[in-house]
């Protein structure tokens, strides 16, 4: 089995265990391969077979591909796991409660992803209010010779933004949202001494602050249905939510009533609470946006990956300081 | 007739002659009346009885709603016109050079209408690059949970946008782009000395140095088809138009082919030859997007719109120079 499974036998070589869906190739897998022993189990036909064989027991760095689900049982196959390399921003897909209780350190994609994803949520936020994807199915559908000129949308400039989690993604669209003539607020764990924007400790004060609520912190047990009817209400009939983190960051069922019902005015979304499914209600909305989770990156990124991910490894080899360790606290 | 057309009939006051389109009404109708005496031929059953009658000899200031034909017949019914008072960015439907040979002098909308036309060029340039339209409808098509992961868009970051025309609007959308890490070149009809971005003399070799071409330039006889496949092949397959111009800047049915067989990457076009009829071939592409010329502005630039026209009517009537002449020469 193992001679299927592992790429570059050279015994010196660092091992990694690869974890991944049958769908996702390793993307920068032939770079890889020149510095490290790969050990693949889905290159195998039975991949669960690895987790029970004797060679787990030595594994001590997995590198899970995009979003592969880390569970507490994949976890306890691997008991001398240390530090498990994550290649995606969010890393709800990886059981850090577990993670923290053993000790094992995570890292994620750190700011690889951080302009592809602000590009796109203020794309979102730009095609909510100036109407763009409505107005491009209006064009397509041959409204306009008959219909005549479709309604005006509204302006980006002078709203007030407040962003849900200023990571280095809030930050990005911070800057950009600036170049707009938007004024920012935010709302985080803790305040950000560095950062002058005005800082709101609850997200209600920020949504009853601000016309748009972007939401782009870490989905965790605290964050999940951070945005709720509380949350909604406090935006108002006026306001407008993006969705660019995880779908459970906002209690779907809620925003979805909220829509139907015009109590708030629009949303872009790019996550959703059950992927790839999207609730049937919003197919009907042209004040929304819906985008099937590609705010994530683009090919041209795959670069800045690769090297956050040879730097996380290169630092756990020689025993230095991760350069992008998720915070377990 | 003329108490019908007539508002305000304070005879001290000073007279504008309002120029529409039955479909369009003057936005601030209710503040100019307090200010002027105002002739509207279109509140009559027979717009065109007005400028065959004596009173049509005296009108000295014309103000055009939107995008209404200021033809040479038209200027001809007005013997004393001294002005056109535009409240469009651009100014094609009026006979620039019927005004030039009288004398008569033309403003535009100056820059009420940049921000919202450069916040619209940036959206739909993410659009065409990150696929937003094309990713709501996969969504909304409900191909997402059927046919898996829609394919990934490619970086705005790092791109090299070449402006054609650096106006306000351009001038908008380049601050704009350079928060997003663009790098910027532009097209004038001469070089800007105050902008260090560098300047190209002829649009096929900035085509050449971009991978991203974004018309804002006003559409007169020497930029007819300025976009042509000369300009085309330069930009070449990667390459990305982007027009919130007019139509006519660019060889709309040369563009159609170069989009169909690949010879250009995308394109986002709110304006088009024959407007309101799109080309049928595009509509069929999920690399361009489509929008109903509503690039223009949004209800919350009418205050400044307003503003700007103002301005120039009081200029005029206190023989003042306007505030935002359109250059005849």
């Amino acid at each position: 089995m193992a001679a299927q499974i592992v790429e570059n036998e050279e015994p010196q070589l660092p091992q990694i265990l690869i974890h991944r869906l049958p769908s996702f190739d390793l993307p920068f897998k032939a770079q890889l391969v020149t510095r490290f022993r790969l050990i693949d189990p889905y290159a195998s036909s039975d991949p669960t077979a690895f987790f029970s064989s004797p060679q787990a027991q030595s594994v001590r760095v997995l590198l899970p591909v995009g979003p592969s689900p880390v569970t507490a049982d994949t976890l306890r196959c691997l008991p001398s796991l240390q530090c498990v390399i994550g290649s995606s921003a969010g890393v709800d897909h990886i059981d850090l409660a577990e993670c923290r209780r053993r000790g094992i350190a995570v890292t994620n994609a750190g700011s690889a992803f951080s302009e592809d994803v602000a590009d796109y949520a203020v794309g979102l936020l730009i095609d909510v209010l100036r109407r763009l994807s409505a107005a491009d199915r209006y064009v397509r559908s041959g409204s306009w010779p008959v219909k005549g000129e479709y309604p005006l949308g509204s302006k980006l400039g002078g709203k007030r933004v407040g962003i849900v989690g200023l990571g280095s993604i809030g930050y990005e669209i911070a800057k950009r949202l600036e170049a707009f003539g938007c004024s920012i607020a935010y709302n985080s764990r803790k305040k950000k001494p560095s950062v002058l924007f005005p800082f709101h400790e609850n997200v209600c004060s920020l949504a009853a602050n601000s016309d748009v609520l972007i939401i782009c912190c870490a989905l965790t047990n605290e964050t999940h249905h951070l945005i709720n009817k509380d949350v909604m209400t406090a935006l108002g009939k006026e306001g407008v939510i993006i969705n660019i983190g995880r779908g459970a960051l906002i209690n779907e069922k809620e925003m979805v009533q909220f829509l139907v019902q015009g109590e708030i005015k629009g949303a872009g979304l790019d996550v959703f609470e059950n992927e790839p499914n999207v609730p049937k209600e919003l197919f009907e909305l042209d004040n929304v946006v819906l985008s099937p989770h590609r705010a994530v990156l683009t090919p041209e990124s795959f670069t800045t990956l690769y090297e956050v991910v040879m730097a996380n490894l290169d630092a756990f080899f020689s025993n230095k300081p991760l350069v992008s360790p998720v915070d377990l606290e």
